[in-house]
């Protein structure tokens, strides 16, 4: 039923490497999406991205239909044309914004209605307005379902409750959706930390049947362990032949622990925000680069990134920008971080690709947890 | 006396364009200077303040000597190399910022003692030691004198008071400096609206002998028909064959009108500093980004103009941009505002070395006061 082919060409343990084709570009997965959420990744010109090597991004469904309007998105030519992307692009279903960002929620069966963060204006959101934004207005190249993000410490029968919920939402989506020749839709994994409710969240959606299976309500406070044991029990309910994403993951070990778990798309805001923050990411865990010990620092951030951010500017600018106020700070880590990430992903891919999985991931996984430890040493 | 060889191509009335030679790359006159305040031109990339044509930026005493502090800058190597400025660097001297920015200033003969802006700390600026900052440890290729930036409004005799502090300091500025193979040092024309004044600070400056002249006391409330006044008669006591510089100058139309007066140089934070608030700027004035007509309006800025901020990004994604708060916004009109400076020089140089300046000018005017007569209509 898929338009969009996936092409796993290699695979290692459960790890997989693959190319997932749209009319739009190749996705080379394990693939990190950087999250462009009002249509720019903030702090990049969408070149840049595109440099880093990242194939796809992911637009936020909620803050564009608030601002500035999908339908105005529509009318500009849809969001690649708006944004000036020229890959594919994934679009969220503003539900996860609609619970974590909104005021005056009311949900029902039919949908949530709710007040702009930003001006306070009334807004509805159902399956069927959902698929209408992403799909017709935004022009998503993959529209995910509308679903019910499950809070975490939830009891068993709320999260089972809220599955079903989001698996009616998911065949409300489907049948919205129809099928397109240009575009897919992905359903949504959800049932909290229960294994049995995960799995009945998994088969509820392979009989809807979609083009690509996605895992929600982690990331949400349920910690490193028992995000990778909802992996490890869920993961083998998705279909071998379609993509798996994890949503809003990770920070790096997170990628590489799921990967391990056979994910193939992760997004998430960590880059992006970490380098508005003066934080860059690397093997070792986050550098906080206004620290002392870099204001005479003159060696890049990682000078194996091909990336300017990364190889042409000394920590010792960096720190004198970040502590300036620099618009140029958040706009050079930022792009470090998307390089970083997007190097990370191509490591992975060529690890899986040479069938050196578990050893590239047991190597990271020293380094992090020796850069974890040698960050606890310094704040002791 | 001077390294840097001055070339003036042609002339057309009071209005010149040339050649000004340097060891670090040519400086196309008449020039427009970006101003990268803390060693970065605000929310620009250097390669991409190159690529719009400007071939030297400004670099700011009083704030590096703060930040990251001016003999870090030189164990980092020099501003060049600090701040990945490939071409020449022109460093005010630190007197204005004084002035403008600092607390609890104490003047005497000797020089200023002041508190920082950022953290109170106290500093100590003489002729002597602008001269240190400037070009032993910033490393700048023209290091402007010390001076005394003379209060618009003040008595006739208070202008003369503080245009002789600034001859004695200009001698000791250039006894500082002594004679160098690859660094030169401009005086500057202080006597506020004074025409006999500007003459005598002229003069006193033409005996000291400098490798270039600045107009300083301009641009600080005077207006622009004052200004233009004011350089009608101080020019012409510039010496014909060393570059004019007036400082901190300005908006379009004043660099016109300037140049037909016979100034080769400028600098102004107006460019980037509008580009934060959301002001393109035009042959018609300020452009607001974000009035409504903008909203869905899928032209660019400016597509006569060879920078990917001005050609290929919609106004309506701009408008998208400024109204979020996102970074981009910021990013892509400042880009443009540079972009369009420099485009202006480089029409300015044409106009003049094709003996047309006048007629250019007179053009320019007239689109320029449309514009802001459209303005005043749209706000009335
Ligand atoms: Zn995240
Ligand atoms: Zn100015």
């Amino acid at each position: 039923m898929s338009v969009f082919a996936y092409e796993i060409h290699a695979t290692d343990g459960a790890a997989r490497t693959g190319v997932l084709k749209t009319p739009r570009g190749d996705i080379r997965t394990p693939a990190f999406m950087p999250v462009g959420t009002a249509g720019t990744v903030k702090a990049l010109y969408m070149d840049q991205v595109k440099e880093t090597g990242a194939d796809i991004i992911l637009g936020n469904t909620y803050h564009l239909m608030l601002r500035p309007g999908a339908e105005r998105v529509k009318r500009m030519g849809g969001l690649q044309k708006f944004s000036t992307w020229q890959g594919p692009i994934l679009t969220d279903s503003g539900g996860f914004q609609v619970w974590s960002l909104s005021k005056l929620r009311k949900m029902n069966e039919q949908g949530v209605t709710f007040q702009s963060h930003i001006d306070g204006s009334k807004h509805h959101l159902s399956p069927e307005r959902s698929i209408e934004i992403q799909a017709d207005l935004l022009g998503a190249d993959i529209s995910m379902q509308l679903d019910e993000c499950t809070a975490f410490g939830c009891t068993p029968a709320e999260a089972q409750a809220s599955l079903e919920l989001s698996l009616r939402w998911g065949q409300r989506s489907k049948d919205a959706f129809g099928s397109r020749d240009d575009q897919v839709l992905f359903g949504i994994v959800q049932g909290s930390v229960f294994e049995d409710l995960r799995r009945q969240s998994a088969e509820g959606l392979k009989e809807i049947g979609f083009d690509g299976y996605a895992i929600g309500g982690l990331a949400v406070g349920e910690g490193f362990e028992q995000m990778c044991d909802v992996l490890d029990f869920t993961t083998p309910h998705l279909p071998v032949e379609r993509p798996r994403y994890l949503m809003g993951v990770g920070k790096p070990i997170d990628l590489v622990e799921a990967v391990a778990r056979g994910v193939d798309m992760f997004d998430c805001v960590l880059p992006t925000r970490s380098g508005r923050h003066g934080q860059a990411w690397s093997d070792y865990g986050p550098i906080n680069i206004k620290r002392a010990e870099f204001i005479e620092d003159d060696t890049p951030l990682a000078p194996e990134i091909d990336c300017p951010a990364s190889r042409d500017y000394s920590k010792a600018y960096l720190n004198h920008l970040f502590k300036s106020g620099e618009y140029l700070s958040a706009m050079l880590i930022s792009w470090h971080n998307i390089a970083y990430f997007e190097h990370l992903m191509a490591r992975i891919r060529a690890a899986i690709a040479a069938g050196e999985y578990e050893a590239f991931r047991r190597e990271f996984r020293a380094k992090w947890d020796q850069g974890i430890a040698e960050a606890a040493t310094r704040s002791a």
